[in-house]
């Protein structure tokens, strides 16, 4: 029998979800659950209904894992601890610095349901998260460097928006090549911010707008962009749609080391990723998790686990034998 | 109080862990067992003793982890399952085609002395390993590429010193730049074994040899050489010591797949190493290894296990409060 997958929140990175959970032969949408006007949402599965959010519960025996795609602000640390009450479930908490707590909130209610209850998952935290581990763990002198991009950040083209005179506006961080290359070497730089990322904002102004203006106020903009070398280019709206809708993403986590007696041996780790879409690979490898959810449950685990937890088995839809004679 | 690591074989890579638990504070290499005659190993750590490996069973209650540095064609395939009678053990066992066989042998060992036994650690098998199962999880519609290098191959070295009037030789696998590239831009190429890797040879002849007929020899040498575009370099015998005597090694693990609801969107997920020392970083994989393989048994697994089994969190010496803190 597939596993039965319910999604919260339809956005793009439930409509990511969607589109993996069809890649998966093993997995089957049952549900979307949405806070708007279930009428109003139109989603590509056929077949499935859209419900409205306070119909979840309800739906708790027809789904064996919830994927919750709401927000880190406001929506996931609400979320998580109370569907974890009824439901597997899997987030994308992506606030690093308050991972402990929501940790914590989670792990009391999944305990108590007898679920698993995955956090954090998606590339970083996820991915990159694993590939700073396992490369810790192997080297242990030695020093990690993480650069994003090239990809679009939704806070700093959100910031650029609310800037006057701005009617729309798209912002690219990029990893300097010059800087990447350093780390590659072995050479263990130092690298300030500014030497690590640049920023690229292509930005649509109002008509009649002061351009120097504008881009003096972008470039000034205290945490955002004043710490950054930062490049503002004036289009259309014509061109802003036509060149900058999709959303891109990536980025590299490395890891520079020394083995041997003396250190006399240099290492480097390095893992990166090009995606042409930041929701659906997100999403692509919250399906791998939901996976791994459902079965250690099965297996008797239960609280909350993060990426860290999770033998690398449990999500591959390839049994163990399979896994040992093709892939290792 | 640390956990006590003992080593079996001490060639390049038991000096490789060796030096791993020198960088790893919550371990202590406790005893090293040889088939040579114990006088005649020095080792580096002060103050612990070389035995014969016929006393490696007496000294069971005294370690807690066996590292099994032998060779996988004769040796592992005999000595895994033999000491997972008696210890947890890891081992890098790296016939690919075999595994299956050697981890049901081990399995039924390891079972029956309730210990964990940890075969094919390393990098490939090992952490390539993980990184195509993580990728194959998250991108199910998708194709792999590995390359290998630029590093020294150990099997195509021997097959140079075969030939007549060779008196010695390294060669470098060397991965094709243009192919790389055709693979990260997505293109999902067709790569022949000739497009993916060249092979460099550094050969030093016996006086008087005949350099046309080894360089011809060389690159028609079946299975080893003549399904790639080889190079052959004659050198002295100064110079291969002066600059080839480093065991360098590494390479790339590419997986190219597909997301969205008709495929519209590309990724490249990539994981790459580069080392100077391939006996080394081997040996620092197969150490975080070994920690995960105590761990696991004190938390009551048993039987054999291959990096796929392992929860990432077992790796570190870090708590796992502290990584959901720091590196999550």
């Amino acid at each position: 029998m597939a596993i039965r997958i319910g999604i919260l929140g339809y956005g793009n990175l439930g409509r990511g979800i969607e589109c993996a959970v069809k890649q998966n032969p093993d997995m089957e949408l049952v549900a979307v659950f949405t806070r708007r006007a279930p009428e109003s949402v139109k989603i590509l599965t056929p077949n499935v209904s859209v419900y409205h959010v306070d119909e979840a519960v309800s739906k708790k025996d027809e789904i064996d894992v919830l994927i919750l795609c709401g927000g880190s602000a406001t929506d996931l640390p609400v979320q998580t601890p109370e569907y974890a009450k009824y439901f597997n479930v899997v987030d994308s908490f992506d606030t690093h610095a308050r991972i402990p707590e929501h940790f914590a909130n989670v792990d009391a209610a999944a305990k108590e349901s007898g679920k698993v209850a995955m956090i954090s998952v998606g590339w970083d935290p996820g991915m990159f998260s694993l590939n700073r581990l396992y490369a810790n763990a192997i080297l242990p002198d030695g020093k990690d460097y993480t650069f994003w991009g090239k990809g679009v950040s939704q806070g700093h083209s959100d910031a650029i928006r609310r800037v006057e005179g701005v009617k729309d506006g798209k912002q690219y961080t990029i990893p300097v090549d010059s800087a990447l290359e350093a780390v590659r070497s072995g050479s263990n730089p130092e690298l300030t911010t500014r030497q690590k990322h640049i920023r690229e904002c292509f930005v649509v102004a109002e008509e009649g707008a002061d351009l120097a203006k504008i881009e003096q106020e972008i470039k000034s903009m205290p945490n955002y962009f004043a710490d950054y070398d930062t490049i503002v280019n004036f289009i259309s709206e014509e061109e802003l749609k036509r060149d900058h809708s999709g959303i891109p993403h990536g980025g590299f986590v490395i890891r520079s080391g020394k083995t041997g007696w003396n250190g006399e041996h240099q290492h480097i780790v390095e893992y990166n990723l090009k995606l042409d879409s930041n929701p659906e690979f997100t999403a692509s490898v919250i399906t791998a998790y939901a996976r791994a959810a459902y079965r250690m449950q099965k297996d008797g685990q239960t609280g909350c686990k993060t990426v860290f937890d999770v033998a690398p088995v449990y999500l591959s839809n390839s049994s163990a034998e399979d896994l040992r004679a093709h892939l290792l």
